[in-house]
């Protein structure tokens, strides 16, 4: 008798289980309804994030005051005199042993007010389930759609804005919040103790920006190049940061809540820390690329796309596992092994698997985004120990404030005085509006909240995520015509309309600082060549010695492909600043996805005949490649439409707001 | 500290379930790379299910006595003074509380004579996610790819197999255990329990035949439509009965373990139980198939894949969570789903959408199975409780060969008195070795083993898996050829070549059973109006007085598409009898994904004109929009390539094996 009602309940808590499942899934649901319906009506002043939050939040209300549940009274309270906590004890009920395992430890058991707090709690999820089932294909997915082009090209700002930048913002923001803190402490507005090491903490969670809702903006608008590279690589590159950032906060003070004054070890023990995750995570997600890379390369499995995509799917799932299994960072390694992916392994894949990797990331990273956001916008009303303190809050928001602006505008100034390609100003004060926090900053700060200081940070953090997401996120685009960023840009297009003497093209290679150009060069030589099909092969660019090594590893593709530079990457980074003479004419498809170039073919093989260089004329060969993928060339006459009548030369402002 | 040492456990927890799943990641990316091998030496005796069963059992083996770790001895028994057990308990360690939650009941807690027991409970699974997470993608992905044309044609006799036939086999296999287990008893070789409730139980897991292994080689070779339609149907409706039925056999028996005598108000209850359980998964099944179809049909979703893509997961997966919630089958319901949603919803979405959908199920299918199979093999050794009796091993190989015999032999003769189209007996042969016992009998059988007749009953049935799937699988190409079933048969082509004189056109509408006629009349008439753009409008099926409710639900597509049909299935259903003059022009695709027909459009329109029947014509002209889906036909001497030298009609032998 005892087991049916042990099995009874069992089933009775499935049931509730998939019940409160149901309710996020119809959520989902009515997102992707209203988005829709947002989209066919052009409606765009509302992200999906956001409508997925006020959903979320309405549910919250609901759960809140709507729903009475008669209380479940079977929780059993035993008092045992066990000094510790086991994750797993055995109950002796009468003869059979039960076993059970620890969920986490309760805090003031009994006594809340809140009616249905059984409810709450059941539409409650384990943190750790952001971190291991939602944020990784979130993260991954923006490191596999990385511009790469964009990307390389900005590598040395985007690396500043993401290590120097956060950190930066890390500190500022520690420091104005214990500056509100100890005000609060002296005029007596706070309710528990909060240290200099949860003002940093708060610092790290809250730097971590959110690239989902802002890009989603600038990708439709098809704002400025460059511009979405900075935004984006800091954005993607800083979550990263952030994560470890706090992981090594949280090393700091590994000692219980006793000691919070300056500890010289512990500082170097924190650094330690953040620098060993992220060099190990780093390794680690671009190891599991590589490998990934090398199979797909040395394999025939490009003829079943369906194996191929299934290999590439569980060994990027792999990278994860195999971080957190050796302790480091799997959300950070995931990063990195999306960009390697992306750099390498893609290349190597069937045009299919191109497609379905594509299209199953995007997926993922949809319904895992949305499910985040309607998830916070129910815990608003769900999470029973919020501490709402207003002086936080604005403390808070004027510290965020701060600390994007520190992280911003000085950094800005220091590239410029660097950069030949200049930040301008109206694209500092967008990035610095664009500050969005998301996903992370929120899987972050409902790790832990057990403690007071946690708490209070866990709501002033909601209320940040609603705020930026809401207001910053809305107000993009009329910040963007405001500010007169260019949209509309061709993705494949460059920006440099200022330059119109046609001799920009070697440019982007040489205006690029020395440590990238050594990095492309090494890619270029021995990297590519090595993991992908494209590149010269290695016999040409090893030393002789390596002769048989180099031969086993080059693919029979590459020999074939030594005369000519089909290697995407190199196009994307190099041609583009001689983009401008055929810029609009560059990938411009049609409805059916037939290239169409607007001028005839003799203009660009004249232009490559007059370049000096052979790299370059080589380049611009790419670049012809690019355009006409066809191995024969059609014939003009009848394949394609005739050239548009206004050349994009004679009106270089038209693509501006 | 007790709180350090607590998350530090978590933490070790979290890596060490981190590296167990990065086992089974690393099982599944060997079984594709070997998969691969296989395919690329087209080595075709072991389906990839069986290698993932191969491997599982290699690292069974290591896992059970080459790695040894040393005893984890944090389990601590606390002796209670409860009189049951709640899922969720509070124990009190020194004032904190600390929230348990019931993972289930242990046999001989103590005294285990397995070195690293530890190791092995580690890496098992919880029997629930089979349940909850693995099965559902498998049977929805069944039922999304059930070949409509062929399923429908046979439905009478799938029904019958899956019905009648599975409900035979069940008591079948029972009786003939119950006989096994009454001599075991009388001959002492008995080491516990085991009543006649457990051998129908038994019966019920064993009769789920799964269409994984055997449909892979069917499809492979080509083999006849009409075999694969009935195997496949068979062994794709078998799983939702099994599951069923052994649901309602554990439902006869709730009153505990003493009373194990006939009951006739159980046997009513059970029956009860097979019914509501049935059609409640049926009903929730496809009612969110056709709201979904309602949703794609009503809105614009189609321009945005991403969105129509994610609704149609989201609203397939919440079929599963809303029958679960209320007390359903969750995969009986998906399975239902699954062809609802290929029947109608299907037909509505973009053709991208098509793809991504195809492309999504196809891949989560293949990882859950492998998953499936590859734990399969790991837990023959990982398993603690395995009871193997040699007498009950060859009882159940007896039970299962005679169980099956009993289903398909007297069925197909039963079958073939109404049929006009005869089950072959070399059919009835291939029917009777392929019944392989795969993942569902699997995840039946490992749900529960508490007691000594279930473990005995899950060690068996987990030999009977590996015996079906590594001889019955790699076995079939051999039976297959030695029963000389015609291969290589294209899959839009029928089989009728015995009726060479081009009247058999309409035959198979009239061959087919009134029920199904009738069936299909509704459905084509009312349902497919509704749910789809296809089929006649409904203002024109419905009578006068539904006028007003008809224009609104016919979409503006229908009206177009009112004098012509292009409604696929009815060309799959209707059509094919007449496949026969032009069968091998039908829908041949060159490598550009253009259609290519090979003889002229004359021939076709011809055809049409000598058609007496006003919709046999309109059928026809279906058939030519099909193979032809542009609107102005293009130019026959440009176009298309000439006629193939030798008409299909010449040698209807030839795709004999």
């Amino acid at each position: 008798m005892v087991n049916v009602v042990t099995e009874r309940k069992a089933e009775e808590s499935h049931r509730q289980d998939s019940a409160n499942l149901l309710i996020f899934i119809t959520l989902l649901t009515l997102t992707i309804l209203t988005i829709w319906l947002f989209k066919h009506r052009r409606f765009r002043f509302l992200h999906e994030t956001g409508l997925a939050m006020i959903y979320g939040l309405f549910v919250g209300i609901i759960l809140r005051f709507g729903v009475h549940l008669p209380q479940d009274l079977s929780d059993v309270t035993l008092t045992c005199a066990v000094n510790s906590s086991p994750t797993t004890i055995l109950v002796n009920v009468s003869g059979r042993f039960y076993e059970y395992s620890l969920k986490g430890e309760v805090q003031d058991s009994k006594g809340h007010d809140v009616p249905n707090a059984e409810m709450l709690r059941k539409v409650t999820f384990d943190p750790e389930v952001f971190f291991n089932i939602l944020l990784p294909p979130i993260i991954f997915h923006a490191g596999y759609s990385l511009k790469r082009r964009h990307f390389f090209r900005n590598l040395g700002s985007i690396l500043s804005y993401a290590f120097v930048g956060t950190l930066t913002t890390c500190f500022v923001t520690g420091l104005v919040m214990y500056g509100c803190v100890v005000f609060m402490k002296v005029i007596g507005q706070l309710g528990g103790d909060f240290f200099f090491t949860d003002c940093l903490f708060f610092g790290a969670i809250v730097s971590a920006t959110d690239p989902v809702t802002v890009l989603a903006i600038f990708n439709e608008l098809k704002v400025d190049v460059d511009l979405y590279a900075l935004m984006f690589g800091e954005s993607v590159l800083n979550d990263a940061v952030a994560i470890v950032l706090s992981s090594s906060i949280v090393a700091y003070q590994p000692e219980g809540d006793n000691r919070h004054t300056f500890d010289g070890s512990a500082l170097l023990k924190s650094l330690g820390v953040f620098l060993g995750f992220f060099s190990g995570s780093f390794a680690m997600g671009a190891a599991t690329g590589v490998m990934t890379a090398l199979v797909t390369k040395f394999t025939k499995l490009r003829d079943f796309p369906l194996l191929e995509t299934a290999l590439f799917f569980l060994m990027s799932w792999s990278t994860f596992l195999l971080a957190e299994a050796c302790g480091f960072t799997g959300v950070v390694a995931v990063l990195f092994c999306g960009i390697t992916q992306a750099h390498y392994t893609y290349n190597n894949l069937s045009a299919e698997s191109k497609s379905r990797t594509k299209q199953l990331f995007e997926l993922l990273n949809f319904l895992a985004e949305n499910f985040i956001f309607s998830y916070m916008g129910l815990t608003f009303f769900s999470f029973q120990h919020h501490v709402f303190n207003p002086l936080f809050i604005i403390g808070a928001f004027l510290a965020i404030f701060l600390g994007r602006a520190a992280n911003i505008y000085p950094l800005s100034f220091l590239l410029n005085l660097g950069r030949k390609n200049k930040i301008a100003s109206n694209f500092q004060h967008v990035m610095m509006f664009s500050g969005l926090r998301g996903a992370m900053t929120f899987a972050l700060s409902i790790r832990d909240t057990a403690t007071y200081a946690r708490q209070m940070m866990f709501s002033t953090t909601l209320l940040i995520v609603f705020f930026t997401v809401l207001v910053c996120g809305g107000g993009t685009t009329p910040v963007l015509s405001l500010m007169q960023i260019r949209v509309g840009v061709d993705t494949d297009q460059d920006n440099s309309v200022t330059a119109p003497d046609g001799m920009t093209q070697r440019s982007t290679k040489h205006e690029s600082a020395w440590p990238f150009r050594l990095w492309y060069t090494f890619d270029h030589n021995y990297l590519k060549p090595f993991l992908t099909h494209s590149g010269p092969p290695l016999t040409s660019t090893l030393p002789a010695c390596c002769g048989p090594i180099a031969r086993c590893l080059t693919s029979t593709q590459a020999y074939e492909n030594a005369g000519q530079l089909n290697d995407e990457d190199t196009e994307l980074i190099l041609n583009d600043g001689g983009g401008l003479m055929y810029s609009d004419m560059m990938v411009s498809t049609d409805a059916h996805g037939m290239p169409t170039p607007s001028t005839s073919q003799a203009g660009l093989y004249s232009l490559a005949g007059t370049s000096d260089d052979p790299l370059d004329r080589e380049l611009v060969f790419g670049g012809t490649r690019l355009v006409l993928p066809t191995d024969e060339p059609p014939d003009p006459l009848t394949s394609f439409p005739p050239p548009p009548p206004s050349p994009p030369l004679l009106d270089p402002l038209r693509h501006r707001v």
